[in-house]
């Protein structure tokens, strides 16, 4: 168990109070043990953390000077790690108690995975059981593929990628280091294009092959269930750091810029460009073909249907939820909405004269 | 095969007409032959249940007294199984037939499964081929994984649970009895939380560890591709006798109570409390944070981002589909609501000068 | 590498320009070389299309007339394929390169499937590593189980199909000639069907056995994470010639027509009729029990909770993205929209008085 200074030091905070305590993990601030460190990053919560049981607590220099004045945490034998972004030195703390108990994958092929014999697998690499690697595929320095996954020919994962169970990669997918994905997640998968035709049989939808990869840059994290398709011809592109939450679609020919974060349930159409830095919200949807500039945030179940060009604006279009009763009236009002405004119009237009 | 009187008896209904008619099996009323029941639990298919030729039928009370005054029906041989609930005895004597025809696992552990020798299995569990059971999992007895799943460690699926193929249960998951989970489940993933760090190498989303696991009650069912995501600290609840459909996202640290339905595509974000006995629609959506009261009815494609306090109320909030034309026009007009608003507003003033 | 008569007369286009000139593969306008085909179908794109240094290109008689008078494609070696529908020749002639370079699959059992040995599996079928196949299934002629998928008990798929990885069929599914299922898709599994039983332990749902199956024509595909349920009594099904993108949701007991195509994320609720020759976007849904006419259009994240019977209409219900700010100003209105026409009516009346 690490002492409250060895924190300190490893995560450059500034320690106030006894240096020689120890902590064995991180907790809620409701939670909090004395064996443990919270954090507050979100002043709304100061009076929880000053009642809290944490022995450690991760602050704001102006939190700290609030929690100091406070009687609650006064008596407390509370140590303070005092650091400018309280939640990312949470966040760097708890990966490092996390790795201590986490799970370790020992290097080495499984009998029960069947592994093509031109891959290129080092021997730093964990691949679990029913893991299935096509041919010419290439994996990077202790990269784990936990169990039950396929991996395509000729794709790529770089090194020190984690990939849960099953994940299916397809052919020429390239995935940057360190990259996360989740149970279930679909990549490369064909896009959905079709060409009508219509002849004496009817209508019939013919494939167009989709003949692109995907490339996926660093430290990017997909989740459970997300799909990412295969570009027509040239790649679907996610950026390095990215992240991207459970059951997400992302069509053909997306691309996705760097350090994004998508939340589940989003959908972004064929060929739409995402910029950097984008905040997506839950089941928000993107239309094709459209270019969206950086540091764009959408809120949550908002469609956007046309281009954004201007950074760092925030886009909603949630239709308010009222009670039933209330709805059925307003619903069958908007569908005649240009009603009223004709009739307003006419109305102004009476009043003028 | 059973005889009507058999299965009056067995299903606590009573018996209106010939006792030792023999039946093979349920069917819908338009269907439903002389070997067969069906039932009538909606008053809106009277007509359809009169004309129907099926030889046995379950219905209400006040559904036989009209069924009994109809020509229709006077002339066939048709018995009553009289019941309360015409439809809850349907989905019971549907369960009794449908177990005598349905598939059963034969206890044992296929020799193309791998099971941490830590493990431990009840000699009457069965554990089909391609399975990838982690170290310290616990399964309770007569539980059933079909095929090509994946438990990882410490988890633990009480008896009787039924689980379909390609189902991927991280660690530290806690199920209880007679669940059943559907294929592509992915139940524990990580939560979806990264903390923003804007350094000199420009913004990074560090990833919060998500050691908090997914607590799932009994006589739970859970559909095909959805999603529960563990808890960042502690853990992800899923109620007894909560039934989820397919596709559907639930985040870390949600809570949902007992005997809710979630139909497909529904989406819930992180630390979202649903109470018990709540009734959520098709692709409904809740933002995070929320608190929703008991028996709180939301209609499918409805998004919540308010917590919702009285219990029993029913909330909607689907925008009406038009003809294309149409929308273009009320679209448009939507955008600059808040201007007819402070018209009307200009004109109402004006007026009561 | 094929000429450019060869070609012409293979996909039936005219040929304008040197017949002996050989291509490799096809490219989008901007990227396409000297030794490539592209496309032009749409006179948008037409300066592109000029623009561009393809050395050959796919186009309408019309088109071709313009960019013969265009100068920077006087300047070209450019040969034309000239087609009634280029997209189409284009989509066919795709098809044709692809082939050459897609991946084959053997003949043959992988050693590390499980296969039944009631099942029936012709020498030309290709079965991947962990593929289970289930009692009594039936595969048609070179139908390819690419890996680590299930098959269950009686299901039949016809000649000629392709399975990617991770694919679930649960038992008596039936799939016609020529489909495509791509990883992750879960067909058959039970329909979302319970009935509620309020008894002295509380409200409990009882599941509805689903004992219908799934029955899907010819030619159709179905994309990633795709769901489509079992029916409760009767089938659930989908029409030949389908086209169904990823992670579209089809609840029990759902028939969709033939030819039509359904965008990513969609869903369609139980025992919903969708027509023939439909155009479905991405993320819209129907409630359950409605029937939708034939060629009905309905724009993506549309919501459709009616029936529609006129054939060949467009519907849309997006409610229009905003300003954040804007946004918050418009909902709080809509909430009272009732209150805004109840105003309008007031001044009205009144006026005419």
């Amino acid at each position: 168990m690490p002492t409250a200074i060895e924190l300190a030091e490893q995560f450059q905070a500034s320690l106030v109070g006894e240096t020689s305590l120890r902590f064995d993990s991180l907790a809620p601030l409701e939670q909090a043990q004395a064996n443990q460190i919270s954090f507050l990053s979100n002043p709304h919560y100061r009076q929880q953390a000053a009642d809290s049981s944490a022995g450690g607590l991760i602050v704001s220099p102006a939190d700290l000077e609030f929690l100091q004045g406070h009687p609650n945490s006064v008596d407390s034998q509370r140590v303070y790690f005092v650091a400018k972004n309280p939640y990312v030195t949470f966040a760097r703390m708890a990966q490092h108690f996390a790795k201590m108990s986490s799970p370790t994958y020992a290097a080495g092929i499984h009998p029960n995975a069947v592994v093509d014999p031109s891959a290129i697998i080092p021997v730093s690499c964990h691949i679990g059981p029913f893991v299935h690697i096509g041919p010419k595929v290439v994996l990077g320095e202790r990269t784990v593929i936990v169990g039950s996954s396929s991996i395509g020919e000729k794709s790529v994962l770089a090194s020190d990628c984690l990939v849960y169970p099953n994940v299916s990669i397809y052919a020429d997918t390239h995935i940057g280091e360190r990259c996360i994905i989740h149970s279930g997640a679909v990549i490369g998968a064909d896009g959905f294009g079709f060409a009508p035709d219509v002849s004496a049989r009817g209508l019939e939808w013919v494939k167009i092959p989709q003949t692109g990869g995907v490339t996926i840059g660093d430290d990017v994290e997909i989740g459970a269930s997300t799909t990412i398709d295969r570009g027509a011809m040239s790649n679907t592109i996610i950026g390095s750091g990215t992240k991207i939450d459970n059951q997400v679609q992302i069509a053909h020919n997306v691309s996705v810029g760097q350090a994004c974060v998508i939340a589940g349930c989003a959908a972004i159409s064929g060929s739409t460009k995402i910029g950097n830095f984008c905040i997506i919200g839950g089941a928000a949807n993107f239309a094709g073909h459209l270019t969206i500039a950086d540091r764009t945030t959408v809120s949550g179940n908002t469609s956007i249907i046309r281009s954004i060009t201007e950074p760092g604006q925030h886009y909603t279009g949630v239709y308010p939820s009222m009670l039933h009763k209330a709805w059925e009236k307003n619903a069958a009002i908007l569908r005649g909405l240009d009603k009223i405004r004709q009739r307003l119009r006419f109305i102004d237009r009476d009043r003028d004269l």
